[in-house]
């Protein structure tokens, strides 16, 4: 059977189909609809049958036919990053790479022409885990020039690894952004049946056109769930990936999505307010490129080497235990080194910005709870009080070192970008 | 008012309760019932009334009777360590401290005595932050000791910080530990009205009392939710916490719970199968002190110094971006960076056990489907199709170098404590 033949087959009684990729020591590797790929042995697969194209077929590119702009239409700016939504399955090897041109993805979904005029640029073609802030500063860039240039809002293709800091490191640079941006990435690449790509654009596109008005700011379009093919619009410095592999691997941290895009009917339910259009003018406040921001996961048994390292930094993010600790105290001869910890610790804090966020991911830093919190305090590690994810507390923290760094303890604890939520009743007050 | 004054007040609208802490700047401090401080000036309380003890009593401990061991109950030992469960508040500086005695957490609960003969031990009041390798080992032999002494089942009360972190520790040095162990810790400390210690502990009795013929292992016994005070016993190395502050902050992640203990009523439902009484004999396999292993929580725009810390280091963990990718790639000219960073990864690899686990905490890592992740795996980088948390990767790595140095890459691959879960259908090959 030669890579890329199509077949069904029946394998440890499950019936399946997939895409031969290649023979390796004797077994066969097939790539499934769901993306993963099995190895089984010749005599484990039954009934094995070739499919012919159209039993499963998937997305390929068909050229969409040049047309004028529809002047009763918006104009979406459609910058494209790479990433899976952008990738195709190469047959030979089994891998997945990041390889569609721009004007590729949109012959892919002709359909977002009749909702929109489609203006669609390659700004680059990169996972998205190998981005620096220099990435963050071009994406900010295009963007800004777009809505300069009269886009009515922008959509941005985007690898999922590390969407939901881009969307937040967007949300900081563009102060004042009076139209929609949206970031969309997919968890199976374009070319594939099963792929989300296609649901996450149009729902994203769809968003736009007819919410434009009323939204401004920049929030993340991707799958609810995995029972229906609805989207959400989530909040860009409230939402995390949650999930290696799923569709709906984005969920809304301590927030909820401000609305759900139903597919295929594309109707839109608001679930909360929006952000709406700001009064000042547009202005970009970019990365500084050359910072160094640390991001330490703190946990038992940790050396004081671990925070060490972070001697020559501009900043760092510790993620906390619990409410807000970590190895500070010597409580009986086992565990002096929780000393020297401390000790690195305040040494740090003295020199640079040292802030804490929430290792539990969900729920509010409250250091004035236990003494191991209040010593953080007294050593000046920010972040009392706060419900930012220890991602967003990294973009935040950077980024006010890039551009606010006189009054950066203030702004810190401030909601700059809806990426802090007042204390709830439910969380403070009234929790059961 | 004087500091520990009960007093019931209407505030912005709401009304409250709670206790008057003290006066600082002018302002109230006040501990609701919920366990939050409120700082509020004299004239935003109306209608402040002094409350008679009773109103909202919280627990006081009562000395229980002693009485001679009921031959027609089980026995179980209980292995104080402090914690949340073990802390009353300070009125006088509204701080939580960890200062009850085991004699006094079984004094508050006295209805423990109808359930099972409880032999009562203080091995350590520590914050659970604070602990070390050796206090796992200190946990590990008391509760050895306690089962060759003939317990029918153990209940650790723990702090809730890392306390799915010491499951998992002694998941893996009890080996073959013929009866259940539960943890438990509470949110709320043991003396105040809404504590979750009372119920928690119940639960954990009761499971031990009616199940422990068929159930042998760790695990842990939280609340399962708000709405209710039932509690789940959660697998001891698939649970995370996963809230700062709510009662039900223990989730299991990508499991299900073993069973759920409704209270009051006590009665238990088995959710999945139980691990069953093994073959061989308990054996302690303790963790090595002296190790140092770390976690690292890789991000965007990272530098090869952070992993340079790591090269005195014996293990590292690094918690993964996506399906299991970190910066390593040059693409353009902006992260070239990223190929120090690989360069840095590949000698730690060459020397020491790297192992790689979902940041995601969701999910599997699969190292296979993106060249950055195929990058890792040529580098050595263990963990490719496991889906453990990075926590419990981090334990299970640092016990592997304790005690299976020989053999680690592999058995870091295998299920030894129910830790990794075959491939499901619903993940790899239906996903829809």
């Amino acid at each position: 059977m030669k890579p890329g033949t199509r077949i069904s087959f029946s394998y440890k009684g499950q019936q399946l189909a997939g895409t031969v990729i290649n023979v390796e020591h004797g077994r066969l590797v097939i790539k499934l609809g769901s993306g993963y790929n099995i190895s089984a042995a010749p005599d484990e697969l039954k009934e094995a049958k070739e499919l012919k194209e159209g039993a499963e077929r998937s997305r390929q590119p068909r050229k969409a036919e040049p047309r004028a702009p529809n002047p009763n239409l918006p104009t979406i700016a459609f910058l494209h990053t790479g990433g899976t939504i952008a990738s195709r399955v190469d047959y030979s090897t089994g891998a997945v790479t990041a390889q569609y041109t721009a004007e590729e993805v949109l012959d892919l979904y002709p359909e977002l022409l009749a909702i929109a005029n489609i203006e669609s640029r390659l700004l680059a073609n990169i996972q998205s885990e190998m981005m620096r802030f220099s990435h963050w500063n071009l994406l900010a860039e295009a963007a800004e020039e777009a809505v300069k240039k009269g886009a009515d809002g922008v959509i941005i293709t985007h690898g999922t690894d590390i969407l939901h800091m881009s969307a937040a490191a967007l949300a900081f640079s563009l102060e004042n952004l009076p139209v929609p941006l949206l970031l969309v990435g997919s968890q199976r690449s374009s070319d594939r049946p099963s792929s989300d790509a296609v649901t996450n654009l149009l729902c994203a596109a769809n968003f736009i056109a007819k919410e434009g008005k009323s939204f401004a700011g920049v929030a993340i379009c991707m799958h609810e769930g995995v029972r229906n093919d609805d989207c959400v619009i989530l909040p860009a410095c409230r939402t995390r990936k949650m999930h290696t592999s799923r569709r709906d691997a984005f969920k809304a941290i301590n927030d909820v999505p401000y609305a759900r895009v139903s597919y295929p009917s594309l109707k839109i339910e608001r679930l909360r307010e929006y952000p709406s259009r700001p009064e000042g003018k547009l202005e970009l406040k970019p990365f500084d490129e050359k910072l160094r921001v640390g991001l330490l996961h703190v946990h038992p048994h940790m050396y004081a080497e671990e925070l060490k390292a972070y001697e020559g930094f501009d900043g760092l993010v510790v993620s906390l235990l619990g409410l807000g600790h970590m190895p500070t105290m010597r409580t009986d001869e086992q565990n002096a080194e929780n000393e020297r910890i401390y000790a690195e610790l305040q040494r740090l804090a003295a020199k640079i910005p040292v802030a804490g966020a929430p290792q539990t991911i969900y729920g509010r830093v409250d250091m004035d709870v236990y003494s191991p919190g209040r010593q953080l305090i007294e050593a000046g590690v920010l972040g009392q009080g706060l419900d930012m994810t220890p991602e967003t507390a990294f973009v935040k923290l950077a980024w006010l070192l890039s551009n606010h760094k006189k009054g950066l303890r203030q702004l810190y604890a401030e909601s700059l970008r809806g990426e802090i939520s007042p204390r709830s009743e439910e969380e403070g007050f009234a929790q059961p």
